[in-house]
């Protein structure tokens, strides 16, 4: 049989299952990656499942993301994840070495292997060749564990990229168009393989930032063929043995194709408050700027930091324009040190942040009140700068960098010549001896917590019959953040589940809590592709704690419908989606559980008349899970009889 | 008359009254400047003053506290201290640039000059031969407006140095040994005036670390004299032409003197919870250490960072001690970059932070919980960290970057030798470019307000008699920092400042806002020492903005008190310092407002039966202003005749 890529590294791990699209496939899972805002549960998970050891060829979890650390409770969480992962046999990047994926990238990733991470970005190892998948903690916890991963089959969709990139377009711009193209929507149940002869004119940083990014087309993940590119990295990081060649097959086949020619392409920029809102820059000229912000997973490596240090060392940054560096990895920030490049960043008047998420996840660095901010980020979904009026676009680094000296949009036409893509330099500073590498044996290692790790709670299953109210009427794209909101203050509580549970929806509907703690049990009526966004599980943890049982949505985005399964919440599809209009907040709304049954489809009454519709897109095991009350009690119940 | 330094330069700015020791003098000042928490308000009260541009030398506008940017409240702070600078005719320094008194000592202090700043380290720039006093941000307004700055004439401490440092001894353990000698409030009224064989042998910020935390002992201000030294880091700074010489007369006279021998130092430090508890670093040998931080006002020179960067060359930080540094400005990182000592900072595996004030003022950086935190700042006052419960030590960058190194306290006979303090190099790179400079007229310049900007209410005056009740009954050595809480989230509502009044006193007692909410008129009793520490106004300010009319304390502290006057509270001191256990919480007090004479005694009624007496240490004039309402209305009503 002939394979594409995607299908090699599916077929090399397959457990269970079938590649037929749709169908569910177990995957064994060589590699996991947590960070800190997701890893302080996904270790707790670990902990409940009862494991001693993780079971995974490298687990690794990194701290990037609450690394401002106001208050006791994210040092209490790192320190809790230091010890969690000495005991258990997992590498830990300690706060300030960088970024998970930029360092995932730099030093662990491989062609050929499987990685699943708690964070929606996990694809961005896609640039090398890995198959790597986002899921919610306890997925991750449950592959450290040695379980399968299991996902439906995605459809895989050719990119075929022709041509090469040209004056000030990049590889940011290439995601940017296939967003334009497809939509935030556009990747549900696929996986996005890139072919054709673009494929070699690219580095694996530059495909690394159209995998990271290919997260907000919703896909499964993303991934490019090692080649000689993918050889050539791996050697610039003392890591040419972990090289394999990995390309598709002259006849494989794709159930979808698209293609690019990236000669066609020009700078582009997404426009609030989506990363599909796409349009060239040349169309935003004018529009002045208050804040620029460069870094993030998606475009903070060595090329990306080194372009826009050469552009600043020529010129200043506008003094009404605050602009924010935060360089990917301590090996980035190390090899501009050697160059001479962190001075021009300085000289030119930006500021230079630690090697972490930052701004990207409203970590500091919020925009001006309505201010214009122009990121180099992967998503610009409304409030999550931390300022809720803010415009945010999203852009490549040689766009931000000129908007920074100019002080506004310009067109690129006015931009002169464009600079080339830096090469690594010949001697690429390792700095694996900053990672923290466990003992073979962990038994004597004590597990440090502080007062806000709080254990998780045991949620019970369904009856026969769920009797609940509708707890909010929700539009279509309602994200993660949305659901749960980020920032400092909240994310801090991530390990104190009842703690967060309070900012639920706060940003949509503060009465939300109130409504919910209200009544037993709560359901949630929402548009398409709710739950969209950031991988985090807490968007379904918190609600469950706060006694929602079911979701009645037109459509449902990936990694947010697993979490939901996980913590034992039904997600259900309105069979007709006219019957949204049926429903409304505060009805009582009646269930038939008993009835449900895998992919079929039940009425749920309205009380004082009426019912809608409902499917589902469950497997039978998915369905057992959520009547045991979420996927914990399924695997203890599996193991022990005893839920 | 021969004379001292201090007595030089308020010779040189005298505007009314003499230099008898407790006399009231009128300074004219030469340079003020303003921080970013203070800032914004300073910047709202000259606006209210209504003077259409600085009438001193120098006003500089520095963003250093809130760098972080959580939210919109932040940024809108500093477009304001931007714009209003631009209207005005001060000098900004964007955020990033570094920290405020590190900044003005490299680029703008000079030799012989006045210096007002709305922040308690100000003193800094005595480091260089400036009399530089730390103010509430209106006393800096009106020293903006060409207003004189009025304090008491301190007396004269000469603090004679004898020997030099030796082993690993440093700056910081000589200002250690002095508040260990004379507490916390043993500066108060004073000017410590460094003079002896000793100064020759402290280079300027060797100097600026003394008088910087100098501010700890509760003095006006430090002072050392301008030498050869002084012209030498002037001339590294490209300024010699700021130099002049200025050193006491032979036969100068003294109030008091304080002789310190610096080769009989050793590595000291400051316990839990006072910057006076100081003791050997070798007593402290064995205590387990979970962070260092490194930087601060007091000591992020590039003398400082470079001793640490060479200790750190040679080996790394304990994996168990999170290592924190902030370099003092961009200058100080910019030859660390060019020296190559960005490197051995991150390879150690310290954490960079932005050039700011950062964890010293809990802006980020907390320790864990119940955490032993050692840090080079200046202050180890409860809760300041950001982490309740945890253990602040102050030490100096060699003993931190030893403790980091180790991960514990250990005795400084085990490392080694000592290295040299690292000269400046002959190539100092200038960096008077990043800043923002005013343009000769700021007619046409908008002042741009964010919606947490609000507009200063007007406090109304007295009457004859002040009934109030009793507030809040605390001990000794309040803080500001006890009275107006700092951190991310508060300091961000320094420009609210009914939002900001919410938070008094709510880490001392929670009930204290809904009480002063109560009742109409409110009076805090108070210990020892009231009001120690920061120069925050917003610790008068929000208590007045709450009905706080007066305060009755055993002593208190010059800033705050000066601050209470601004803001038209009483500042009122027990007669006999035993009738502090006649006054309780909850009573009734009645004081004869009318009756009180500038320095007199007055009975105030206990309701229910008994009084105290009370005195106070006002002016004339400062009684005018407090019953006024304030030193706003009173600068209003001698200008117009209406408050």
């Amino acid at each position: 049989m002939t394979m594409n890529v995607t299908q090699k590294i599916i077929a090399a791990h397959l457990v269970s299952g079938e590649m037929v699209p749709g169908g569910e496939i177990g995957l064994r899972i060589d590699q996991t990656l947590t960070q800190d805002a997701t890893g302080t549960m996904a270790y707790l998970q670990f902990e409940a499942i009862g494991v001693d050891r993780v079971r995974t060829d490298l687990s690794v979890s990194y701290v990037d993301h609450n690394t401002l650390q106001m208050g006791f409770r994210n040092p209490d969480d790192h320190r809790f994840l230091r010890t969690v992962a000495r005991k258990y046999g997992v590498v830990f990047s300690p706060p300030g070495t960088g970024i998970c994926h930029q360092l995932h990238l730099e030093n662990f990733a491989k062609p050929g292997a499987t990685l699943v991470g708690s964070d929606s970005h996990t694809p961005t190892a896609g640039g090398i060749g890995s198959l790597a998948m986002g899921a919610g903690g306890l997925s991750v916890a449950l592959a450290m564990a040695g379980e399968p991963y299991f996902i439906a089959m995605p459809k895989v969709v050719r990119v075929r990229l022709e041509g090469a990139l040209t004056g000030w377009a990049s590889a940011k711009d290439v995601i940017l168009h296939l967003l334009g193209l497809l939509s935030v929507k556009g990747g549900v149940g696929r996986v996005f393989e890139y072919a054709g002869p673009g494929v070699a004119t690219l580095s694996v940083p530059e495909r690394a930032v159209i995998t990271n990014m290919g997260a907000e087309l919703g896909a499964t993940t993303s991934v490019f063929p090692s080649d000689g590119q993918t050889r050539q990295f791996l050697a610039a990081m003392g890591r040419e043995g972990d090289w394999k060649e990995l390309v598709a097959d002259a006849d494989a086949t794709y159930d979808e194709e698209v293609v690019i020619d990236l000669s066609a392409l020009e700078p582009l920029a997404a426009q609030p408050h989506m990363p599909d809102r796409v349009m060239p820059v040349r169309e935003l000229a004018g529009l002045a700027v208050q804040q620029v912000a460069i870094g993030s997973c998606t475009n903070s490596s060595y090329a990306d930091m080194k372009s826009v240090a050469q552009l600043f060392a020529a010129a200043k940054v506008s003094p009404e324009t605050d602009t924010l560096i935060s360089p990917g990895s301590k090996q980035v920030l190390k090899m501009l040190a050697r160059e001479g490049l962190v001075e021009p960043l300085l000289d030119a008047g930006a500021r230079l942040l630690e090697c972490s998420c930052g701004p990207c996840i409203g970590m500091g660095g919020s925009p001006v009140s309505g201010g214009v901010s122009v990121r180099t980020f992967n998503r610009n979904f409304e409030g999550r700068s931390g300022t809720k009026d803010a415009k945010v676009y999203l852009v490549s680094p040689l766009t931000a960098a000129m908007v920074a000296i100019r002080g506004a949009f310009t067109d690129p036409a006015t931009w002169g010549t464009a600079p080339a893509v830096p090469d690594l330099p010949a001697d690429v500073p390792s700095i694996r001896d900053m990672f923290l590498y466990p003992p073979a044996d962990g038994d004597g290692v004590e597990v440090q917590r502080g007062p806000n790790i709080v254990a998780l709670e045991k949620f019970e299953g369904f009856g026969d019959v769920l009797e609940a109210d509708v707890l909010l009427k929700a539009g279509d794209d309602i994200t993660t953040d949305h659901i749960m909101p980020a920032g400092a203050e909240i994310t801090a509580l991530r390990s104190n589940v009842p703690a967060i549970s309070a900012y639920v929806f706060n940003r949509v509907d503060e009465e939300f809590v109130a409504r919910a703690k209200a009544c037993d049990n709560g359901v949630i009526v929402a548009g398409e592709n709710y739950g969209q966004g950031s991988s985090r599980e807490h968007a379904a943890l918190a609600p469950r704690h706060l006694g929602v049982r079911a979701v009645i949505a037109k459509s449902l985005a990936r990694i947010h419908r697993a979490n939901l399964v996980n913590f034992g919440i039904l997600p259900l599809m309105l069979e007709d989606k006219a019957d949204y209009d049926v429903l409304a907040l505060g009805q009582r709304l009646t269930v038939p559980v008993a009835g449900i049954t895998a992919g079929g489809i039940v009425r749920v009454a309205v009380a004082g008349g009426g019912s809608v519709a409902v499917r589902n897109d469950l497997t039978q095991k998915e369905l057992d899970i959520i009547r045991a009350g979420g996927l914990l009690n399924y695997v203890r119940l599996s193991k022990t009889g005893v839920a």
